[in-house]
Formats: C-alpha cells, sequence, structure tokens
C-alpha cells in the first residue's frame, strides 16, 4: 500500500487514474489546480468523482496564474480555442506556460506536508508529441527532482505513461469509471464542442477502444475526419 | 546583455542580485511572491528596489499556498519562530515545503510567458546546510527540468552560489545597495527582531563584513553570544 496524492483534472486520463490507486488498495488523497481555466467543470468532475471514492479532495485557487502566465487559450478569454486534431502546430496555444512543472512542484509540497511517499499524474502514451513537459526527459528530470528538494523524498507515479488513451479508457471501464462523470473539453460551453483537440482525441479514443463514449457532442460529426 | 527574472525577496541578497545584474547591463525584470509570510515588509522593500531600479516588477499572489503548505512557521501563525542561530535543528521549522521548488517553477513559466532566457536567484554558500532546496544537487536538477520544460529553454542562474553574505553585502555596497531598504526578519515585528534565525546572521555577516548595519534591531545584543 502506498500513501499516495493523485493529481486530478476531472478528465479521463487523471479520473481513471484515481481509480486505478484507489482500487488499488492504496491510502489515496486528491488535489486539483483553478489556475484560470474558461470554465469549472472539470474542477467540479474532479470533485464530484473524489467524493464518490471517498478520497480526500483538495482544490487549489492558483488562478492567479491567468495573469502572470498570459498568451495562452486556456486563460485568456482573448486568444481563441484552436480547433482541429490535437497533434496540430497550432495546438501549441492551448499551453500555459510551464503548468506541469508549477503543478507538479505544487503537488510535491503538499504530500511533503500531508506526509505522503508519492505524487502520481495520468501522463499518457499520446502526450509526448506535443508539449515538451509531457515528454519522458522532462519527466525523468522532474522525478530527479522531487527526490532531492526535502529531507522526505517524493517519488513521481505515472503507471499510464506507455499506455494509449484507448487502453486507459478500457481499464477504467474495469475499474468502474463512470466517463459521462468526467469532462475534456477545452472550450467552456455547456457541453462537449466535438471540435476542440481535446474533444477530437476523446472520440477517437473511445472509437479505438471500442467502447461506447457517453458524452453529448454539440459537433458528433466533426472529427470523423480525423478518424483514418 | 542578458534577458534575466531576478527572483526578489527585499532581503539582502535577492536585494543584492538585482543591482548585480541590473548594474551589470542586463536585461532585467523582477518577481517576488506573496506567499501568506507573515507581514509584508519584504515585499514592500522588493518593490521600492526594482521601482528605484526603473525594473518591471510582478508580485505574485500566492498567499494560496499558506492552506495547502501547512506545517510551517513562516505561514502557520500557530508555530512559533525558532530563536537562535541559523544553523540549528530548530531552524527547520521556518521551512515552507518545497518552497523553492513551487517559486522557481512560476518563475520559470513568467520568464516564458516574458521571453526571457534566464532566472537568477540568490542561492548563497550559507544556505545549502539547512535547507534540500538549496544544495547544488537541488539546483542542478532544477537547472536540467527548466531546460526541457518548453520549447523555450530556461536557463537558471545562482551568481552568488559560492559566495558568503558577508561576501555579499560587501558585493552590494560597491553596486550602491542601501542596506537599510532591505529587510531580513522572519519575526514580523516592526523592527528587526535580532533574535530570529535570519537576523543573527543578518548581525554577523556585516561585522564579517567589515561594513556599518544601517538595521535598527529590538534586541541588538543576543546574536553577540553567537559571534566566535
Amino acid at each position: 500500500m502506498k500513501k499516495v496524492l493523485v493529481l486530478t483534472s476531472g478528465g479521463i486520463d487523471s479520473t481513471t487514474l484515481l481509480y486505478h490507486h484507489v482500487k488499488g488498495g492504496d491510502e489515496v488523497q486528491a488535489i486539483t489546480f483553478d489556475y484560470g481555466q474558461r470554465h469549472k467543470k472539470e474542477i467540479e468532475f474532479a470533485q464530484l468523482n473524489a467524493v464518490a471514492l471517498g478520497v480526500p479532495f483538495t482544490s487549489v485557487g492558483a488562478s492567479f496564474l491567468a495573469a502572470i502566465l498570459s498568451g495562452s487559450s486556456q486563460t485568456d478569454p482573448l486568444v481563441p480555442v484552436p480547433e482541429g486534431h490535437y497533434s496540430e502546430e497550432s495546438m501549441k496555444a492551448t499551453v500555459v506556460p510551464n503548468r506541469n512543472m508549477i503543478l507538479l512542484s505544487i503537488a510535491i509540497g503538499a504530500a511533503i506536508a500531508k506526509k505522503l511517499d508519492y505524487v502520481a499524474y495520468a501522463a499518457h502514451a499520446g502526450d509526448h508529441a506535443i508539449y515538451p513537459d509531457c515528454r519522458p526527459e522532462f519527466a525523468k528530470a522532474m522525478g530527479a527532482v522531487a527526490r532531492k528538494c526535502d529531507w522526505r523524498p517524493i517519488t513521481l507515479l505515472r503507471p499510464f505513461v506507455k499506455m494509449s488513451k484507448a487502453w486507459i479508457i478500457g481499464h477504467g471501464k474495469e475499474l468502474g469509471v463512470d466517463y459521462s462523470k468526467t469532462w475534456s473539453c477545452y472550450a467552456g460551453g455547456s457541453l462537449h464542442c466535438g471540435r476542440c483537440g481535446t474533444c477530437v482525441e476523446r472520440i477517437l479514443s473511445f472509437k479505438e477502444a471500442k467502447i461506447e463514449d457517453p458524452t453529448t457532442y454539440q459537433d458528433p460529426e466533426f472529427a470523423k475526419q480525423y478518424d483514418k
């Protein structure tokens, strides 16, 4: 049994990760971040899943980051959300500068304060093409820092790092995850838009996993052009 | 000429660092953090020095860290500030868990957003005995992360890392620093207390540097027992 702080965002990957550690018998706490996203849906779903599992949940009000880290579509309402496939160059606009290092650093600090030994996050095989701070080199370097930053060494866990999102969905279904209680869309509407990079990825991943997608999309047709 | 973001706290080391880069001809911006310290004096002095030097100044409201990272005397009013010499075991109570990684991570993100290339901080030779996150191994590991976290690699600078605080004071006097416009004390009174670890270190460092200390201490005698 490990003492694990799980970073949750209310999306498919991190919700599955939360179930993975809880159902695996670990002593789990959850932490999520409000860093000035367009909407709070993902945070609400993060909390909902933690509460359903009986996991202590901390929401960190880090919205000040929006002011500091300007120029990203996820925090600046003047930058339009790019549409299309996730791996396209335009997706660079969705990057909050150094987001992963900042969130992991705070999570590591929280794990030290809560006397936990592990911080787990839902990096997966589909991530690293796009974001530098999703690549293995970055994760390895962060792992080294986490072992040196305090008298209490913290170990970073990425159990899904070699898995596809489709694999994660299949794993989550076995663990009992209800994916209608997860949120992916960047656009901030009341439904998943079906057109932004993360919606397109969500649609294609359920299809690849051969598992029924419980999500209602505003535009369920758009993603089909990327289904090869 | 480097494009440098300097972490300033309003203390001796980081104020000297700000002067060091400005007087050295670099393009400088300054960033400071309010992470729930007992008082705001150090932040006021950080701003005052930046404004005096004509340096763009960002104060990051990160007081939410006080709620997350509980159990430290610097953020929890129920934990007494330890008195005595800085290197004593009791000083561990002044640690905010993972503070340096969190602040550096945010500074690196801000440097990326501001299109700067360097983040400089005032680590010095007197630091590393006490805090794990002031040790060279930690700094080296953080430097590696900073080069990998974004398309824009950020280089961490620690120009004072082999220098004593007494050396820093001498260097600062040559650069024109007014040390009456710096703040060290942890205790939160209207004067420097003269009894906490950082006050004792301040008093002894001016003495070692053979430079007149412009500070008024509430208890100017206490530190003498540590003057060997």
